[in-house]
């Protein structure tokens, strides 16, 4: 894997870790999922050693990763900080805007994000998330402090898999159920 | 949009059509889908203007297009195609075997396959695209034939949908509910 230095590899750590969870998903046949490529637009290629000689970055991705695990379609970015908060300025509106169309078509969307300090990584739902954004809109605070990141949504190195943040969807989706009184 | 000389843009007049009703649903609330990027790694990237000066393939893609619609999880292809018949040499078996694995986890996988001499565009289930691949690898016919699209499933510019690839859908569900004895 190339390394650059400005986009596309942040939080590649973090990124290693989803992608070899993932591969080990699809072996298993618990989900599969793609990982959405920065998008890129060639503009002079060489035929002979198929190289290309000059590109540009193209509009904004939406999403790191999209796939399908037991009959529900996910959507989820990830994210690293070095801080005891996540701030707001990691993701982009267009991201959000994504989310909430998939969640309307009755995906789930979340966030995994990488507290480097604490070694601890935690799925955040969308709709946890919407509140902070909304209230960041709106002039209130720019992040997310750690403090509100839910214990109960971490996510472990567990059954042979790096991140395995389907565990943690799973709970997610029975509070979900139990919050609208299906349990 | 830029054109370059080998790889990427072939299909684009469908990819454009494709692209456009992707926006109309979104906009109309009926599916979110994302068209995955041809995958790239830059390798030395001016950051003073964002371009990039060296950069090589990735990996193949898997699939052009992954999405939700209505809580079905969704991907697809675009083909397209001059001649009487699909060539199979256009679909590799990295996509078959994404494709068999999306369908695993519940969701749903098709290509949209243009025939450039009578302008139409077919919506063509995996379950039936499976049995020519599988021919194939068996040293049957190495494509599909014009007569082997089922006319049931042609897609069409309609309802302001410049191709209602869902309307299709719809009616591939119903088939395949008929099928089961649900309906």
């Amino acid at each position: 894997m190339g390394y650059w230095n400005t986009r596309g590899l942040r939080g590649s750590a973090l990124e290693e870790m989803i992608n070899l969870t993932n591969t080990l998903y699809t072996q298993r046949g618990l989900a599969i999922v793609q990982k959405i490529p920065t998008p890129i637009t060639p503009v002079e290629v060489n035929n002979i050693n198929r190289t290309i000689s000059k590109a540009y970055f193209g509009q904004q991705s939406t999403v790191d990763y999209i796939g399908v695990t037991q009959g529900i379609a996910i959507c989820f970015d990830a994210k690293e900080t070095s801080r005891q908060s996540l701030p707001l300025s990691n993701i982009h509106s267009h991201q959000i805007a994504f989310m909430k169309n998939f969640e309307k078509q009755g995906g789930i969307c979340f966030f995994l994000v990488s507290f480097i300090q604490s070694s601890e990584v935690f799925f955040l739902p969308f709709s946890e998330l919407k509140p902070y954004w909304d209230g960041c809109a709106m002039g209130e605070r720019k992040s997310i402090p750690y403090d509100g990141f839910n214990k109960l949504y971490l996510v472990f190195n567990q059954k042979g898999f790096p991140l395995h943040y389907l565990e943690t969807l799973g709970l997610f989706r029975c509070s979900q159920r139990v919050e609208r009184n299906e349990i």
